[in-house]
């Protein structure tokens, strides 16, 4: 068995660019890995997240988008990364069941422990075997995504400041019910040192459980 | 508020001749009804059941589908069986939360129980007020099927005999463990005398609960 390995934060936290920056460091060292985010190109996830992200679809209720979510999640853990995890790879998610638990249960008050128990039916007991959580402030974040012209800005971007604050709350108080599983990296600092903290806590995890 | 009331049963059970019949009568009577079946017609709702029924989504994982159901189960109930109790209309649901209950947490295996937890998410507290299982062995419900020429055989229906002996097995779990909500009436009599048994057990109800 593989592991499975996720990556947690808010907008503009820098998930994307230490991830692939990961993934290289990683391959050069002999590891076999697989990067990918939800919905990972597996159509029927692709359907679902069509239906979610649908701007005609105004009347969606809050409920109805988690077990979409869930839904998604699902059916990409079960085409994609158990597959990965059974050929041995280390799997690099780039958000996963955190952001359930702290965009639906915590910022839009649903319920940490109600996203918990529906993405635990969908997760099958597959939780992450270490989450990094790149905490930056939300002015940090948005403002990085503002000047970067790499990605459009989305929906999540244009919630209000203090829906990212919750969110950021959010993270907190997981890292307090997984302090074993979450490690918190200061994403506000340069790329560089942030990459290098990142790596530090995988080679450590991977030294400890190989 | 007004009253939810689902009804049940295997595939011939003869659900949707008796839910019309009963349906015209409580108009005759004065009382608001609405009769509905999921999706029906919430867009939402429809989308998320064209993923599930598109022959192409063979891959899709049985979690995957109970979730998805969850959703579309929700969206309508927030969109259509909500706004009608306020009113203080009689809800007529051609299947609800039991089908989920029995198809796929005991015939497909996926459990009763974690079946309940995802739908209990879903549905808020709106359990059925009542519910009439119209009880008959698959023989018969699917030999009325194919004499009948209203509608098309469709994916359920192809089920071998073994799962739909499981679906009535699972009704007969849920009767058991929802003795109070749920009223079994013997669906292999002639449909005069079905929709009598089913009429009383209405009456009875709205006359104790008004």
């Amino acid at each position: 068995m593989g592991y499975l390995i996720s990556f947690e934060g808010g907008e503009g936290a820098g998930k994307s660019t230490v991830l692939k920056r990961l993934a290289e460091y990683l391959v050069q060292q002999g590891y076999e890995v697989v990067c990918t985010r939800e919905p990972g190109g597996i159509e029927i996830a692709e359907q679902i997240r069509n239906i979610i992200l649908d701007k005609k679809n105004v009347r969606m209720d809050a409920k109805t988008e988690a077990l979409l979510y869930a839904a998604a999640r699902r059916q990409h853990l079960v085409e994609k990364v158990i597959p990965a995890l059974e050929k041995g790879s280390i799997v690099l998610c780039d958000r996963y069941i955190d952001s359930s638990l702290t965009y639906q249960g915590y910022a839009r008050g649903l319920g940490i422990e109600e996203i918990l128990t529906i993405n635990q039916f969908a997760i099958d007991g597959y939780m992450p075997h270490l989450t990094l959580f790149l905490d930056v402030s939300p002015e940090v974040g948005l403002s990085r995504i503002r000047k970067n012209g790499d990605r459009e800005v989305n929906r999540l971007d244009l919630e209000s400041l203090d829906f990212h604050r919750k969110v950021r709350e959010g993270y907190y108080h997981l890292l307090e019910e997984f302090p074993e599983r979450i490690k918190k990296i200061d994403a506000e600092q340069d790329m560089e040192t942030v990459f290098q903290l990142v790596l530090n806590e995988i080679l450590n995890y991977l030294k400890r459980n190989h």
